[in-house]
């Protein structure tokens, strides 16, 4: 079985599969007369197809446990999917690179503390992974008419940490 | 000046004015093989204009103090805006209807923690107003060409709380 190192999340590793959300960058502008910093478009949603649009959602996420074993990835072709935690606990997030339509090179990051992230549209990516604590996380991700998940089994299991 | 006393949000007394984006009610379904509970869509955001799309931001709101004497209010005509703090600190949410272009009969709501807020398009509402505490947000609003803030001052300040 193939094992995956967990590293620290990085804006620039992660930049190929998606957007960094959090407030380690100078704010872009304020407003309420100086009384409110802006950091401003961190990620822009993406939602294609038929009657498409961006909902707001919430997910309530039981946790898992290190080491973990991956067995399955999935990706989005109608659109962006964003996850942002509601508290400090860190998560997981494991993504891939897509090789002739299956996932390929996956990388396993550790967030910060109040890190969230958007994935890209089409980015492949595990389930949402909250480990040892449940997790609150609000979600900006597509909807329309289209089915919007691709779920593909991996020829190797990958075991994570 | 006109006083406002400040009440307990809900989603029925907030309807004319926005969407409440909370976890009190039942989840819609369920992802990751039930690992996970989605209470899908408790918004939509709207974003219309030359160019406009949803943007995700991040917002550093300073607190405020109660009693808090407002003196101007704003609305967005080209988009919805909404705010989710990242912390369960309760804010304040102030919001107006409109008559003849100006605010009317504003309401004073105390959110409970861990409630967000989505304002509709061209919604009257004050500054984001945090009480004692700095508080965290995710933004889910509006990018395009067209500016989309208006300002009025109140011609009677409102104090509140």
């Amino acid at each position: 079985m193939n094992t995956l190192k967990i590293i620290p999340m990085s804006e620039k590793d992660f930049a190929p599969f998606g957007d960094l959300i959090d407030f380690d960058r100078a704010y872009d502008y304020q407003i309420n007369k100086g009384n409110c910093d802006r950091y401003n478009a961190l990620a822009t949603p993406e939602a294609i197809g038929t009657d498409a649009r961006s909902v707001i959602s919430l997910m309530r996420a039981r946790p898992y446990t290190l080491p973990l074993t991956l067995t399955v990835m999935e990706r989005h072709p109608y659109g962006s999917q964003a996850f942002i935690p509601l508290s400090k606990d860190p998560f997981l997030v494991v993504v891939a690179e897509d090789k002739d339509g299956a996932p390929a090179n996956p990388k396993a990051f550790m967030t910060e503390p109040g890190q969230g992230v958007n994935y890209h549209r089409n980015t492949w990516h595990s389930m949402l992974t909250p480990i040892d604590t449940e997790t609150d996380f609000l979600i900006v991700d597509r909807k329309g008419v289209e089915a919007n998940v691709v779920e593909v089994s991996l020829d190797q299991p990958v075991v994570i940490g």
